[in-house]
């Protein structure tokens, strides 16, 4: 099942294509975001979407304006080099641990909506990223059991000033600058996608592919990326867990590329969707 | 004016000590915690507490469970390395830009509740931190307007899991096990304590000093710490900013010294008040 939050309601979209339903209408306990479908659990969720969608009214998917899937996760945590080429092209060494980075709220924005070039810099590059929806809580979660607490997927861009991001070592400044994370639209059950293992991932600029890779070449998959994250941390529902970017990000160019004002970003996931943003200035 | 917030509810430390008033229930504007009096505002929380202790039934502050001051940070900043005789004792270089990472609400604890040691590490490390509320939310906030935007100060214990701190270049799995950061309990407001330019900040395990220090030897004082935060990031009421630690940190010292279950950590702080956590084993 695939799901869109949009004017404070769940959207499943419908078989057919182009078309959504609004499910939080049909049954309120959809809620006002994906914390209502975790709530009942990604099969009966499934279930009952699979149900209410059943000749229930469509409406274009075109005339949703997509929101944050879920409006306040508890946190979002990024693993930051998770595939080879990737690390090679910013200059790290292999790491024998992955790096983890904090992204805000305040930095995350929907998918559809401005992605904001700041003032402070003009060195603004994308990532796209598969990023993990928690459903089930759990704590030290060994990876034959990681499924069982994901809700499903969305697509991430993890926009980055790559030169905040150097200032110091720690990374938090140029991965928080307010509004440059676009997260979504569509999320897709893990019913679907099982651990999602093997799935294309691009980003275009402006229509020119970028980034293009499968999620194969990730050095830790996501089973391991939830064993590794719920070793520190308690996985909540509605938590969400970005896995790293593949190789193609501006910055590593020669000459580099950045991101400008009225730029579209296009970032995809086979069996996700396509979170698609234009860039803007900050006010 | 100085705050605990405990059952749910938001106390005046009464002016004699030892004692404390519940405001919440004389005026429900205080809410359920500190975002009460943020929504009010500084100086008009401070003057209905004022009105509202006068006369009225008061508590033994022992008998109060202290909780999170605010229950939902929006988010947690931390700056990393602030006190220069820190910096050496870890081996790093004087920075020209702050070390900054971000804690989640997962990895934080009440100050008086357990401090939780986890089985996958023995090397647990305390950090005595000054920690800004924020008041009024703000963007690329100038020092001269810092203090407009901070509702107050409270005691935070950066608890750290010195292994998993170090394992990638990014510190964020030592920071954020679960549980391992207490705050708390007293905030004392920005109009009682400025910009907390030269307080006494002060660590004692088992009652013996670790550190000991004033925060003048921050380099960034809190009025750069704003400005820097919010560089990047629109600050929140509610949000949270931990300053750095002074030196006398456990795994600096030689012998190193780590937490153990039993231990009890003391973070002292001028005129806000004492944090003290017992450890306990991961359950």
């Amino acid at each position: 099942m695939k799901y869109l939050v949009s004017g404070g309601a769940v959207w499943a979209l419908a078989p057919e294509g182009g078309a959504a339903v609004n499910l939080s209408v049909l049954d309120p306990a959809f809620g006002a975001d994906m914390m209502g479908p975790i709530g009942l659990g990604r099969d009966e969720a499934m279930t009952r979407a699979a149900r209410l969608m059943k000749g229930a009214p469509r409406v274009d998917i075109a005339d949703l304006r997509p929101e944050m899937p879920v409006a306040r996760p508890g946190k979002i945590l990024c693993l930051g080099h998770n595939y080879v080429d990737h690390i090679k092209e910013g200059g790290y060494e292999i790491p024998e641990h992955p790096a983890i980075f904090v992204r805000t709220l305040t930095s995350m924005t929907a998918a559809e909506g401005p992605m904001v070039r700041p003032k402070a810099s003009e060195r603004f590059d994308f990532e796209v990223e598969l990023m993990i929806v928690i459903g089930k809580a759990g704590r030290a979660i060994p990876e034959e059991k990681a499924l069982e607490h994901i809700f499903g997927y969305t697509v991430f861009n993890d926009g980055s000033l790559r030169d905040y991001q150097r200032r110091s070592h720690q990374w938090t400044p140029g991965k928080n600058f307010d509004r440059t994370g676009p997260v979504g639209p569509v999320v897709t059950d893990a019913g679907e996608l099982g651990d999602a293992g093997d799935l294309r991932i691009e980003s275009r600029l402006n229509g020119q592919v970028m980034q293009s890779a499968t999620t194969k070449d990730m050095m830790w998959p996501v089973p391991a990326i939830i064993r590794v994250m719920s070793e520190f941390s308690t996985l909540e529902p509605g938590d969400m867990i970005a896995t790293g970017t593949p190789p193609g990000v501006g910055h590593a160019r020669k000459p580099p590329v950045f991101m400008a004002p009225g730029d579209v970003i296009e970032c995809e996931i086979e069996g996700i969707g396509i979170c698609r943003n234009t860039i803007t200035d900050e006010a």
